[in-house]
């Protein structure tokens, strides 16, 4: 049995809006410690890793893990039918061959969803611990902002970050864009600090396409968390207050030119 | 001389969109008694029967019977030209071919439309008098909500009544879904409430295509009012405050199997 | 040396909005009072004549005359990465073949879009001084609307001025309409004011289309001013609060048979 509510489905909406545009079909993988969901989006080319844990929701029991393969697309649409304020409820028997979700609002309204699950294949990648050279802290509707005036000027995005501040570029057939944020600490609105943990600067190159798909987290968090090495993925992470967090990976490009 | 006025146009326009959808010409039958509107929708599956009392316009003089066919959406792009506060007087010589729209706002603006009327063929078809198994009153845009909802998983929707509640379902290759309201009196906020009158239960299968049109009345009332027995068409009613009312006659489907 | 620049980038946004649709691409004229715009339409129906003054930027600095082709759709797709609040300054070496546009927010956020210029073929158009017979002043928005709304009955706008006020008038397959404004001195709202200097009456008609192009620059300007003399172009014109205006020119249709 399997048995997981939240008081304001809100929450879970946003996650979905987070993930529906790079995931076509997931499964959720739910165990006693809560419900995690790990998956290459459908071109291959990044990687979503979501955390929900148990003690962010108001009931939670998982009497066996379960992996539960649902498309999201359907997943949404159940998800649209319910109102912010409704009292959300999943629920599963033991190797069922369905999930039924429960939204109750203050309306003595009571709606039922069961939705067919499936079976698809997965492999779980190890994403090993990395020291960043640069970890970029700033409000996530500025870097959704920026990602997505910049990509209307060229389809790749150079983050360079060095202690001063955090530059964003890109250039096309108009012309060239350039957008840097200065570090600083706001301590009044803590949400709208740019902070940089620097250990060498670096300069890499990202696809735009992408980098927009991930900031349709940002109604889920005020911050993001930018982590870059040189050689390994882009960490795009958002915390989810009180529930957990979702983190995308993102190779960078290998430019023969770069700028 | 036929001759109507409201001081609020913006009633009337929402009449229009009530009717638009599903009507593409109609005829206007102008008697003392006032307007009245009776159609088959384009498709000859569902009636509209729209009711505009004399004793509701501000202005009203109708000296002999008169019947206007309309094009429902050159009326429609009519009173999109009209602010909502503004006055509107309809005028018709007897057996004239057009028929004038005068709007006057606040601000010393006079507009008039003056439209071509159309013949168009009508039958009258007699409504029996029925008493109903069940008639249930909810707030308009809970049912308008609920119709939306369920038609993005199936075609039909279910309707059981019991003295308890009523319950909205559906199925299709997704899932299912089931949609229950308690019976409740809200007497601090009478639109809120969900009353039931019922001689016995009654489960009846709708096409969810019609029930969306006829949603599209939700602006012009709070409350909706369903009344339903097996083997005849269920009745859903608007009362327009003050001035009139719309009902919508659709009959059940027919299923061999039914849940 | 060109260098010009404005506390409120909105206020350039709203003159892009005001030339996008008539211009694919023009000639800013800079020199040392100001910048000046002047071009056909693309389909060489209607002028656009734009000024704006020096002393209506927060700094300016132009050395030497200079004319910058720019492209009008890239240009707007800039400044849609502004937000309104933001402070932008225009600048562009003498013989140069690119310009900057720098943004700076509140935020420490500074944006550089560098564009390339276009050599573009330009005429100067003498316009001659006129006497008007008519010059209505009303709400700009006002005029919109009645653009807008007649545009949905016929192809031609038939404007008439006589002392008393302003009519509007349009015919089609539906029927015809007619708007007529009052004359009106709104002591308390002055920008809902409708005023008429009138030499002679007069009646032209105009095309929907480029009158509706023209009212894109209403979020400039609450009141717009019409001039009309017979056999010569009407001029729509729009005053720039501090900063300059925007006129549009378009010669009147020649029918056979007036109404």
């Amino acid at each position: 049995m399997f048995e997981a509510r939240l008081i304001n489905s809100a929450h879970f909406k946003k996650v979905l809006d987070a993930i529906k545009d790079l995931l076509k079909e997931a499964s959720f993988d739910c165990s006693e410690s809560g419900i995690q969901l790990q998956a290459m989006d459908d071109a291959h080319v990044s990687l979503v890793f979501l955390t929900l844990r148990s003690d962010g929701f108001d009931k939670y029991r998982c009497d066996r893990n379960l992996t539960m393969g649902m498309n999201i697309e359907n997943l949404s649409k159940i998800f649209k039918c319910s109102s912010n304020d409704d009292t959300v409820t999943m629920k599963a028997q033991d190797d069922a061959d369905t999930v039924t979700f429960t939204f109750e609002s203050k309306k003595q309204k009571i709606s039922d969803y069961e939705m067919k699950l499936m079976n698809l294949d997965q492999e779980h990648l190890g994403i090993p611990e990395t020291d960043f050279s640069c970890v970029i802290r700033m409000p996530s509707a500025e870097f959704a902002r920026i990602c997505r005036d910049l990509s209307q000027f060229g389809e790749s995005i150079v983050i360079s970050c060095t202690k001063e501040g955090v530059k964003f570029s890109t250039s096309g057939d108009i012309g060239s864009a350039n957008i840097k944020l200065a570090q600083n600490n706001n301590f009044d609105k803590e949400e709208e600090s740019v902070t940089i943990e620097m250990q060498e600067p670096v300069t890499l190159t990202f696809a735009c396409r992408y980098l927009n798909f991930f900031t349709k987290a940002t109604p889920l968090a005020q911050q993001v968390q930018l982590s870059m090495s040189d050689n390994v993925p882009l960490v795009v992470e958002y915390q989810i207050p009180d529930l957990g967090q979702i983190c995308y990976y993102l190779a960078p490009k290998i430019e023969e030119d770069e700028n």
